[in-house]
């Protein structure tokens, strides 16, 4: 048995979900969504130093690789049942390769996702996830859906990974269990895929923040021909942000909320009559969402502050770790 | 727009085949595959140094990039629908792009594959295709399908690849003319699609030639639970292999053809009486194919030389450019 077999066997996975006719094993899974619905794909590539430190817990890695994947099915409003991963890696440590699938397999187990295929290789390391996911035909969360007058909503809060990633840079500084907190957001995010089921039929478009708040919610707005207005004291701090940011005086919103990247929650938008569906939905996943804007007419995005005034200067929406 | 922005606008694909309810821009991509069919799925990530030289041009690289994958889906009967693409890149180099692009949907658009969506990141130089195609449900060709006396069949030539790989390493040398067509086999390989789709209803199984005959039979034999018994002197030679391992006597058919891998034929099995249904898919597809061996009640795989003596060492599969 070669190398790569012995790396395989880090990664069987006994789910078989009912949407998959041929696992792994062939040189093609086969999948077969349930009748009436549209299988939704999508594919994200990690590199070590741009999308996670050299530091990680390769258990966290793991959750972490498949994580960012299933939260794009969130953001459809789709089911996970699948998924592959394509793995290079500069040598076999079997420590590492028990860890990386702990954290991996646990978390596709928790959604019911199973691993179908993949590939491995030597090379530097490069973890590419393609996942797939159901949704019943015309029920997608689609990004070019939004409607003038419908309300902005986030789900969670935003800005605990980018200030995570700014502790370990030495740009900030928090105590430990504010610092442990902010790390399991960066390094352990949570998809939102009960929230996406939940707001099928409820939400007009969503997308999920990964490269930051304005400019997921950027994808959105553009892809619909419409504008917004944020009001950035309607934006939920998370109590390890509001301390630090508070006690430094720094300004939270303009950084690390509306640009930080790296949340993995959901902004969407709901027409004004649907509020309390949204809530519905919300309390039925678990998860709570706050209207933070409007969706508008005239084209571009508009940040207010505190005293209802634009602010001149929006942060850049923060490309990973290169910014 | 940033660098990847840029580098995206080299992807477009403004294919739409009908299975395909939703391209790219969104979260995910929507497939609608027809009724009664199954997606066929499949991953490669190739990488530098391992799966190609630095030396290959990147319009090639484009085209076996996508042709490695769509092998798989031949190996199953499977029609192309979709492909996704993760992209990292060193650097974004706007006429690599180019000439990478032209190579990778040029071939899309020979087999109607539509680019569905994708993921484009700075890094080491890594390629990874998810590639989906639609199949009648149970008329996939299964590696576990394989039956006892059937027929083992190759389609068109094996060993061209390797012989390729030699000479750029300087073990063996080829005249310029013969050097251009194994190179090519090399770089630019073409994936049986026709033949795939013509063996539905008539192979039992089949697999593609990506590590080697030897061992891609060898899953077709582990799958089915048989063995086999091929004949080194049946292996079609193509005319570049013949030449040089004439000129120098060495064994061709124990390391090019039966474990040089790269080669992306189909290795597959179908019972004696459909041998006549066997030349007509090859016809109707325009690739040759040829009668190998046959598959054994006796597990193991025997490949007998030219006197019908069973080689003692069989040589071992070749693990891309590891071995």
């Amino acid at each position: 048995m070669g190398e790569f077999d012995l790396i395989r066997r880090h990664f069987q996975h006994a789910l078989h979900p009912a949407g998959v006719a041929l696992g792994n094993g062939d040189d093609c899974a086969l999948l077969a969504p349930a009748p009436g619905m549209h299988l939704a794909v999508s594919t994200d590539m990690l590199v070590e130093g741009r999308h996670f430190l050299s530091t990680v817990h390769p258990e966290a890695l793991g959750h972490k690789a498949l994580a960012v994947n299933l939260s794009d099915l969130a953001a459809m409003g789709a089911e996970p049942l699948a998924f592959t991963l394509a793995l290079s890696l500069p040598r076999a440590d079997d420590a590492w390769l028990a860890a990386f699938s702990r954290g991996l397999l646990g978390l596709a187990d928790a959604h019911g996702c199973a691993l179908v295929g993949g590939d491995t290789t030597g090379g530097p390391l490069n973890i590419c996830i393609t996942v797939f996911g159901q949704v019943p035909e015309h029920q997608a969360l689609r990004r070019s859906a939004a409607q003038v007058g419908d309300d902005i909503y986030i789900s969670g809060q935003v800005g605990d990974a980018r200030l995570a990633l700014e502790v370990f840079r030495g740009t900030q500084h928090l105590s430990a269990d504010d610092f442990a907190a902010v790390r399991l957001r960066m390094e352990r995010p949570t998809p939102r895929i009960a929230l996406g089921l939940a707001l099928r039929g409820v939400a007009h478009a969503a997308a999920d923040v990964s490269d930051g708040l304005l400019g997921d919610l950027g994808h959105i707005l553009t892809a619909s021909g419409v504008g917004a207005d944020i009001h950035t004291r309607w934006i939920p701090d998370s109590i390890a942000v509001s301390a630090i940011l508070q006690s430094t005086g720094a300004d939270f919103c303009t950084e690390y909320a509306l640009a930080g990247g790296d949340d993995y929650e959901l902004v969407f938008t709901a027409p004004p009559q649907a509020r309390a569906a949204v809530q519905a939905a919300a309390a039925q996943a678990g998860t709570g969402v706050t209207h933070i804007g409007t969706v508008s007419a005239a084209t571009g995005l508009r940040v207010l502050d505190a005293q209802g005034q634009p602010l001149r200067k929006l942060p850049a929406s923060f490309d990973h770790f290169a910014g």
